[in-house]
């Protein structure tokens, strides 16, 4: 029938009765004849727990050795869920990431996946078995050495396992629903979203929608492949994120075949309103506003490690030609940015530095704005009708951001919600065909 | 200077400051510049309470599946005890069974060494790094699996990887002093022995003495590898088992060469007492005393997986035809065996079965037994001296065994003790030459 790859996280195999109930959920789809390839994350908080048993030995282990400590908490979970899962009658086999073919540079704690030999995980199917892999880790293409590959490192597993394998389908199983118009802890009326692209979800996962890690996103936009997130604890359908309509089971015995019109149904302006209120901003003031000073800034910036996100640039007054430039960053590389351009200030000529962490971005993310002009406009209006100031903005094709004073964010995030007609009482805003249920 | 393989049991692992102790350990002696490879357990209960989880998710796990779970332990241990090490700044680079060569057959949960190709030790070696091995596991040569080596496979690792290296000694650190010439919990004036040969410590583990697998010392036996059992948690000299005599560190700083003579010291008649009263017996009455019964007895024993240990046949009376047949085994195989052959009573046409588990056997063992007759006499005064009746006797060239009743067992340990001339107010029974300490 399909072949179909299922990632579990921690929360879905967190103890023995879990464990039990994703075995019986694999069997059903084996049961229905699919093939099943299972990712899985080490159990509830068991890498916590490594890290704290790391710490009690070295104050600054060895990144080589402290991969090698936590792959031990997937190696665990597989192992107990090829058990449960052979109790069911069917055979389950499980792989190390380096069994799994998951071959990637050597950078211990965050490597990246090059590449993707699944030989035995094919061979497992061949036989009529469940390949069970650990998430988060492959095997170093140089050294040989065991890594892990950080965070979102299972979900990229999984993805990166069904493009290598041409899986009709990667589920992502969590502990919520799906991915929502917006978070459903701000926005009481939110509501899953049944079909997204993967270029949106993309900037719903950027924007700080924690569902899905960027990572994987990206490498399924890649390599085009299909993903349905769902919850591990419900039979429901979740949201699908893919061009065009499903061809892959939705539930075991649902298979969903594309739809004879061959064409999507009309895509909503608006797919949801995402936020994000773990970011700083830094402000540089009277720096002088001269070719090469901002390329100047930045490279600090960079060379301290950090990603920033928006850059505002103010108009510099013509009497004294100097400006501000202010721009937002995660709140943890704050301090070694700070710090760098403290270092700089004379090199650089500005006058002063500030930072505040009471901002919050507010991402209104929509495919169909491409296509309708005025989608800023409302945004605005809304945003002034609740009072609410914009201090940055900043826009992509498919998205427009804005940076708030985060007292504010939680307000805003409702006003526009609601505005863009996402509130719905109905519980599914953006529906596929008729496959919502 | 040296090559020196250290094996360290759960006991000298179990939490964060005994990992600390032992990097220190290990550190001392880089420090004196010896090559240092290390082999270790998982820490203290850590597979006991990997088997509970198994236990929770399936009543009868794969044999695979529960290897990729036990080997979990060791990746743990091993990862912490490279941290610990490398805080005390030597290089140190764990590696799991697979990683380190150790080729097994495909037998999970039993495992069976068949090859050892230690390139990535010796790399890390050449490296200047301590290579941290995980014990007990190895990859199957046919499938690739990870395979576990069963009851004593973390000496066994050691000693084969000491093999495969050319180590000069394997040090087996245990939360004892070393080998004792007889149970100190049973015999209170025991004490250590500092020298027996590998065939002497053979029938001693074999003889129950427990402090060493019989496994990893035939193993060393096969390839001549000089162990030394120790304490991890002193500095002092344990046992060496060796023939010859030691050229090797014994601490760090103290290198120990070959005696000018080349020829070790007087060996003593008797090394020690071992007992063992985990076994059963089962007495076959009145079975035809006519050719090939006992043998199609004995192989339906070996069919229902028993090794038996002791067999006596009763001179059978000349009226009947018929004699007794009693034999002993380990108490957890009596069931399976009993019902074998309750099942085969009209072919093998005994007329009852007996069995108790209220025996116990006692040994002595000494090479020097050898070269002086008359030992067994002394003994059987001994145990004649001391009210001891005896059940079964059996003997090998440099072993004597007899099966007592099981509460006498330890009143004929103590005695037979003494009656050697094992008691000892020196605490040092076997002194080899000078390095005793």
């Amino acid at each position: 029938m399909a072949l179909v790859v299922q990632k579990y996280g921690g929360s879905s195999v967190a103890d023995a009765a879990s464990v039990l109930r994703v075995a019986r959920r694999i069997a059903s789809y084996r049961q229905a004849g699919h093939e099943v390839v299972v990712v899985v994350s080490a159990m509830g908080d068991s890498t916590d727990e490594l890290i704290d048993l790391a710490a009690a030995v070295s104050p600054d282990p060895p990144v080589r050795e402290l991969d090698m400590l936590l792959t031990a908490g997937e190696r665990i979970s597989m192992a107990l869920l090829a058990m449960a899962i052979s109790d069911t009658g069917h055979e389950a086999r499980s792989f190390t990431g380096s069994q799994a073919g998951v071959i990637t540079d050597a950078e211990h704690g965050k490597a990246r996946i090059i590449d993707v030999t699944p030989g035995r995980i094919r061979g497992a199917l061949d036989d009529s078995a469940v390949a069970i892999v650990a998430g988060f880790q492959g095997v170093s293409q140089t050294t040989k050495d065991v890594t892990t590959l950080g965070r979102g490192g299972s979900d990229t597993t999984a993805v990166a396992l069904a493009a290598a394998l041409g899986a009709d389908v990667c589920e992502i199983y969590t502990d919520v629903d799906g991915v929502f118009t917006a978070d459903p802890r701000v926005v009481p009326s939110a509501h899953r979203i049944s079909l997204i692209s993967h270029e949106e979800m993309l900037e719903m996962a950027a924007a700080g929608a924690k569902v899905l890690h960027l990572r994987a996103v990206e490498y399924a936009r890649r390599y085009n492949v299909p993903l349905h997130v769902r919850s591990s604890f419900s039979e429901r359908m979740g949201t699908l994120i893919m061009e065009g309509s499903p061809s892959f089971p939705i539930s075991p015995q649902t298979f969903h075949r594309p739809r004879s019109e061959d064409t999507p149904v009309e895509q909503p302006i608006i797919s949801g309103v995402a936020h994000d209120s773990s970011q700083g901003k830094i402000t540089v003031t009277g720096i002088p506003d001269v070719p090469g000073k901002a390329a100047a800034l930045f490279k600090i910036v960079a060379d301290a490690g950090a990603d920033i996100d928006m850059i505002v640039q103010n108009v510099s007054t013509e009497i004294t030609g100097r400006t501000d430039i202010s721009f937002t960053l995660a709140t943890n590389d704050a301090v070694p940015v700070g710090r760098a351009l403290q270092a700089a200030q004379v090199e650089l000529g500005f006058q002063s530095l500030r930072y505040t962490d009471q901002i919050g971005k507010l991402s209104l993310i929509g495919a169909g704005m491409r296509s309708h002009p005025g989608v800023s406009a409302q945004l605005f209006a809304a945003l002034s009708d609740a009072g609410v100031n914009i201090q940055m903005i900043s826009t992509s094709e498919i998205r427009i951001s804005v940076v708030t004073d985060k007292e504010e964010l939680e307000r805003a995030v409702r006003a526009v919600h609601s505005a863009f007609g996402l509130d719905s009482s109905s519980g599914e805003a953006v529906v596929y065909g008729g496959t919502g249920r």
